[in-house]
């Protein structure tokens, strides 16, 4: 496949300059670039790397000087990141998945496949399954009874859709990820230590021995339109509702998404995020990698969580938080601060004392104020 | 299927007024239930969605004056949770696999298959394993040399189950878990830098370069009665003896834990939890979501850790933890409070110095006391 | 197999004394042991069980008395876990996978697979891929398109191996282990509210509503000779260079490595280290368990990073942490324990505040010096 620097500038909303009939097959880092390949160098410090390449042309920053660096042709953006969406769709090839239904894929009867799917090796799609148009699955992947996706469906090797679990439109699910996984969620005959320590932060009266009762997931997973989920990643199917991750909503890899779950639209969660039981999820959150989420709580729209944060408790629209326990960034930042700065508050307040004691012991005899001895 | 309100109340061992012979076909929340649904309500907070709802029946929390909230009948209990167990299975369905072996499945003649048992497509089950009968195990699966499996067992997509490793009755094993993965054992030829600041708690004399040779794992893994271990989580087999895990221990998704670890009876392993390698872990011990417990240490009985909680050092029984390094809850709930109010103990003491030092000036000329100026 | 304790002692280099003659079929912990397994016993703490057991033939720390022990014969190591690595290696009889292909397998005929190749049942290897020779790949494996494999691989089940992956001799990859997923990459049009916050630390302007498109990963993963993948583990491709992990290097179950990241050689990722996309860790780096690393920044050859870790910022060469956000192990050890040396200090204020008041009380009317009056 080769594409002209016309096309590529066509396809970016954006303005060429020189001879747009160069034809590539591939995008490279500057350094690295071939003569077929354009250069991606959207930003002034890559300007050394075309040097070393053998670009003929680039994706350059707005205003940059490509003759001077030897080129031939050039594309200039305004926003690298978003040429890169566009650029990198032109240039994937995407999965091979041959046409049609593989042999070997084991198609209940009773599944509606839309025109134009292409059905992998060894996928086994159960009883009442609805596949929408042009779906491409890859091999090994398993969709159980009464499951429905969406047009466009990608569902790549390894990956696991439960009974009944619903999706939207456009639904990409990297390998090995398991959607309508069963809840965790147990419940002991009394109440459990864990209900206790609930209710008194810590305290506990006696610990008793006990055995957990199996609550069964009857509830789906329900997955709006333009979803993506990493590879590795598991959710969870609720107890009674639905689990529903909202349209627009990407998820990375190794996310957990507990049962009752729900998460708003167009939602980052990064790699490893894990969310538990029946918390809500605003719209447009981002949460870094490894953030947790406490059950039963909410994280109001638009929060933003860097890596690692844990919420425990409700987190009002807008917040961007940090931390563990989660408070906002700058109060984390300043905390951390403080924390550094503790061993000379130490020290000044050991000096303080030995100070005060001293004025005390200038005073009158019979003084009656004093400092207690240090126990230590 | 269809079941009567009497038959459900039986399955509860829950006391049903009104009409006992309205028949439902599954349960549902109160505001979305049909009149084919029995609505779960049991906390008074539900009544209004009651209202919205369609259902005739309800399960509804004691004393509820179901009457007056249109009902025609209503199960009255006293521990929701533990009803909502009995209610969810009374209602679950199951994994639909069908009886017998599937045709693709591949069983090794020496494997021996108890009776009963439902194999579904490409299953791959090795030499001398042994399957209880009853056993359901569900495409993809993959079951190698020697295991064994008690009565009962669920198996679904994609799970692995390794060789040599044995498990109880009712063992459930969600998608694409692995149970019975090579052990993470490494050793350099000369004392590594991680033995070192062990010892030297982050100390190095100087740093060696040298690759990691690796320690097979010969031990297995052994599972007591009544687990269930959830997606894609990962328990790795023992050096020389089994990696263990005791009967009645429900074990989340993307759960790691290392070889060698001993787990108890009865304990909850929430999502994500990290168990490292050779720790010891008591009985009904419940780890919140995302903890993590060091190599080599011992977690006692009945220790609850709060989520995201990290175990560094021995924990004795009993003992409610929380935070990163671990301390009681109660403890750490006072740490963070007390890293808040920071700020305002640095003002104190920045003006007690201001404080004391204006009491030193106004002193005698030749005072021997005085305050270290601030090098900041 | 059965394997005399000479053969046993050459295979460690070590001495052996006693009847060399003995044979053993496996080895086992010393309490455990039965008299045709050679006992464990590298550390004195083992003596005891040594006495439990019935082994006749055991490994030893150097110097012990073995006879006084009731053994017939002994093998003296100096350094335990390395003998440990040779002991489980000639143990080890690796997964059984019939040689040759089986019939089930689906092998592109474009694929090139090098001699002595063993390939499991429903297996697909795809169009241009390249295996060495001694290759063991297990049932249930996918080997996308043009992906090539070194000599000796031995991939488990349910692995994946993404297409154009480019893999060094002697890799072992576990179950249901994912090489070169998609990168988690997306854009929004405008500036969106994480680049925002990267800035400031915190502050937003204003939240706007936008949805996030996709960035394709046009790279692959490229790792070096001797590297090992845990279960459930998953490496994502680069979005134009390729991904790289250095040879030697180890990584343990369910780790995340995010697209761009380079990995330096014989680094250790212990068990659920998360790398976020485009971070550069350095060589011999060891990451414990659940440590995480933010996207874009440097580790230094050498750090060692204790379980928890959550690196933020650059890291310099031989760098010992701990902590989140990471310090100096010595530094966080001296910040928890000032945390919890708080609550005097917050007393020893109170009190210093009280006994100045008193002394300011003490001196004369219209004294200007002050305590301000908290507002608590």
């Amino acid at each position: 496949m080769s594409i002209s620097i016309a096309q590529i500038a066509a396809a970016l909303n954006a303005r060429a300059e020189g001879n747009p009939e160069i034809r590539v097959i591939g995008a490279s880092e500057p350094a690295q670039a071939g003569p077929d390949q354009i250069a991606l160098a959207m930003d002034p410090k890559y300007a050394e790397g075309l040097a070393r390449g053998k670009a003929r042309a680039a994706v350059l920053w707005e205003g940059a000087d490509w003759r001077a660096m030897g080129l031939e042709a050039a594309i200039l953006v305004a926003r690298p990141r978003l040429a890169m969406a566009g650029l990198s769709r032109a240039f994937d090839p995407g999965p091979e998945i041959a046409p049609g239904r593989h042999p070997t894929a084991i198609i209940d009867p009773s599944a509606s496949i839309g025109e134009g799917a292409a059905i992998g090796p060894f996928v086994v799609i159960g009883r009442g399954v609805t596949i929408g148009p042009r779906a491409r699955i890859a091999s090994h992947v398993t969709i159980a009874e009464e499951a429905s996706l969406g047009a466009d469906a990608l569902i790549l090797q390894g990956a696991r859709i439960g009974h009944h679990v619903q999706i939207g439109e456009r639904f990409i699910c990297h390998q090995n990820a398991v959607i309508g996984a069963d809840g965790f969620s147990f419940v002991t005959e009394e109440t459990s230590g864990v209900e206790e320590i609930r209710q008194t932060l810590g305290a506990r009266e006696d610990v008793r021995a006990q055995g957990w009762i199996r609550i069964h997931s009857l509830g789906n997973v329900v997955i709006g339109d333009d979803v993506e989920v990493g590879a590795g990643s598991t959710l969870d199917r609720g107890t009674v509702r639905a689990t529903t991750i909202g349209a627009g909503t990407k998820i990375d890899n190794l996310v957990h998404v507990g049962h009752n779950v729900q998460v708003g639209r167009d939602c980052l969660l990064c790699g490893q995020v894990g969310i538990a039981g029946s918390a809500r999820i605003g719209d447009r959150v981002v949460l870094g990698g490894q953030c947790g989420v406490s059950d039963n709580i909410f994280v109001g729209d638009d929060v933003i969580a860097g890596g690692g944060t844990k919420i425990y408790t409700n987190a009002p629209a807008g917040r961007v938080l940090l931390g563990s326990p989660a408070v906002r960034m700058e109060t984390q930042i300043e905390a951390q601060k403080n924390i550094r700065r503790l061993p000379r508050l130490f020290a000044q307040v050991a000096e303080l004392r030995s100070v005060v004691e001293q004025l005390l012991d200038k005073g009158a005899a019979g003084n009656p104020v004093n400092i207690r001895k240090d126990e230590e």
